[in-house]
């Protein structure tokens, strides 16, 4: 009585909720304290102030028709806010008809897909990437067709371009990626974007965004309009204002994309007919207040220092990422992905294994969990790396 | 570059949208005060008291972790207090496993449909009808199957289980019903149920209850979940708590359908993977303490006397509504609708034509305008009357 390909899904359900839920109930047997859950990306910062003030004010001055509904696109005032912002970060200007608000990035990528794709129609992932996106582009017909990255897990131009095929309509770039937190240059973006103007037809770079604003060591991560011709930004507060829970982020068409006037109308009619009908009233207010606060950036920098000395130091390997909230770090002795991931639970250590990210032979550990977690844990990566004869 | 099916739709638009737009644009020139826009459905009262009072405290309270993550279904607490009202209003015991909070009921309806629906099958809906509904069955690959109600809108369940193939996969029920206002009776509903029992496969009946509060001349609208057995209800407090901006509502199964586990669990996954993720964290807090409020129903109910009274003493014909915020006039004369709609148009009276709700020769009125313009547009009607020589 359910459809055919939820059914399929639900038997393979989500392995990320599932570590969660693993997760929650060791804690009930050994304590929160002795179980080191890496497994789920929750941010735990809280919102910075000016979040919190912003939504205090919106709420005393309790505007007359401030909960009402308001264009499909979101509130003006909003959209012109972040089109301001994003044409001060780059070279390109954007107005305010370029952005659509949505309920979050994971509704912007779907409100994109289902603008964009026909059925069979193919879009190229970079892997690792966001398991989640499997789900996005076949919700709307769409195949995913998967690139490896380099041992570093940078794209390689040339095997990009060797995939596409006339059915192409897209490729997703996701930088600081999830799961590895690496940061792509603006060259090799460029040198992107290069070679698919030269494809035979029009390819939408769909850049997701919810990490732009959790770069570390000084690395500025470069804006995507500067980079991109046929660009549709999906963005997301979830992480630069710890609001995960409450769905705001927009899409941004740039104004160099080829059919920018059909695209940005296609998004806004997504947006309404897949259901969001608009991004919550109240969180497009917040946001364009708190446009240019920032959660506690330095505090997340600083974990990853912590995490990542827990698992070199230890005998393991894993390239140090520039950005995001995950550590992706190689499975040790040629394990595989779940075989490593069980000797890790026995000592209460939980990660997502890399075939979730279409890249068997890692683990991804979230470093958005308390520093105390972290500084705990490392016994019990030394105990595994005891047990693996690491050391 | 964009699908050919949203193509399409983006030529044919939203009617509604472009009323409204038409309505800004006379506004501007003849005055707000001289155009009488009844065409949008945008709930002009503000939410109860209850309903800011909560979240006033709830920001107040600031509780760590507030506009985080929850399970994809919604906190558990809100998702009980549902459950708990349900069955109190119901001879029906629901618990908080068969609710799951949704970014309103155009999310709720999309979740449903993308977790039942393969391509080809059939789903009926009932004209008038609101039109978002052929585009929430699209999304999913289904075809909507139109069956007419008769001359006071109410269903034929012996043309509705005429209409049953073995395709059927869902029908749609929405009382009190957007555009007619009309109220099903709980017999008419229990022996519609007893036919679809009847039929060789489970057809789901979706109940779309964005209006249940609003019902007038004291008529209590009876609880879907005394009346059907395969139910799947999908409510918003869009309208119940003038909140359509916030986008809050759910999705509830009945204990008692045929398929409760894997459907409880499709939706839950539809709700996560088309990218709501979770329904907006501060509004599943707020609606869970004001659950019991509601909007000043008995303002719209004098607006609906107010706006019946000016449609029949003009000499207009119309079916009184005994709920929702519509009044759905009889075009006079044999007119199409587009002809009618001219005139009115000419005399500054905006209304939305029934071919939008697949019946033709009606138009559909929203009473959720101010006192003050439905006794203006007093003139506009029997100006109208008097051009088509109705007095």
């Amino acid at each position: 009585m359910i459809s055919s390909h939820i059914k399929e899904k639900l038997q393979s359900g989500s392995l990320i909720r599932k570590m969660f839920e693993e997760g929650n109930k060791r804690k009930a047997i050994y304590g929160a304290e002795n179980v080191f859950d890496f497994s789920i990306g929750n941010p735990d910062l809280e919102p910075p102030k000016e979040v919190k003030d912003a939504l205090k004010a919106i709420v005393e001055e309790d505007v007359p028709g401030g909960h009402g509904y308001m264009s499909n696109s979101g509130y003006e005032a909003t959209r012109a806010a972040i089109a301001k912002k994003r044409s001060e970060e780059s070279s390109v200007t954007v107005d305010a008809g370029a952005v659509c608000m949505t309920v979050g990035a994971a509704a912007a990528m779907n409100d994109v897909f289902h603008s964009i794709l026909d059925q069979g129609d193919e879009v190229i992932l970079l892997a690792p990437f966001f398991m989640e996106y499997n789900n996005y582009i076949d919700n709307h017909g769409g195949v995913p067709v998967i690139v490896q990255t380099d041992d570093k897990f940078m794209p390689d131009v040339d095997a990009i371009i060797a995939a596409v095929t006339p059915k192409t309509k897209a490729i997703v770039i996701n930088s600081p990626n999830n799961p590895s937190g690496v940061v792509y240059s603006e060259e090799l973006l460029k040198s992107l974007n290069a070679a698919l103007l030269k494809c035979d037809h029009v390819i939408h770079v769909i850049s997701d965004e919810p990490y732009i604003e959790l770069a570390y060591d000084g690395i500025k991560v470069p804006s995507a309009l500067d980079c991109f011709d046929n660009l549709i930004i999906c963005y997301s507060w979830s992480k630069a204002l710890s609001l995960p829970g409450e769905r705001i982020g927009y899409t941004l068409v740039s104004p160099k994309h080829a059919d920018y006037e059909d695209l940005t109308a296609a998004i806004v009619l997504s947006n309404r007919t897949l259901g969001s009908v608009n991004a919550p009233a109240i969180w497009q207010k917040v946001v364009e207040r708190a446009l240019y606060a920032k959660v506690d950036v330095p505090n997340y920098e600083h974990r990853r220092n912590l995490l990542y000395a827990n698992i070199v130091e230890s005998g393991f390997e894993a390239v140090k990422p520039n950005g995001a909230l995950y550590i992706f770090m190689k499975t040790p002795n040629g394990l595989s992905d779940s075989e490593f991931g069980e000797i890790c639970a026995k000592h209460n250590l939980l990660l997502v294994p890399g075939a979730s990210f279409s890249r068997p032979g890692y683990c991804r550990l979230a470093f958005c969990v308390s520093e105390q977690t972290i500084i705990n844990s490392r016994k019990a990566f030394e105990a595994v790396a005891a047990e693996l004869g690491l050391k």
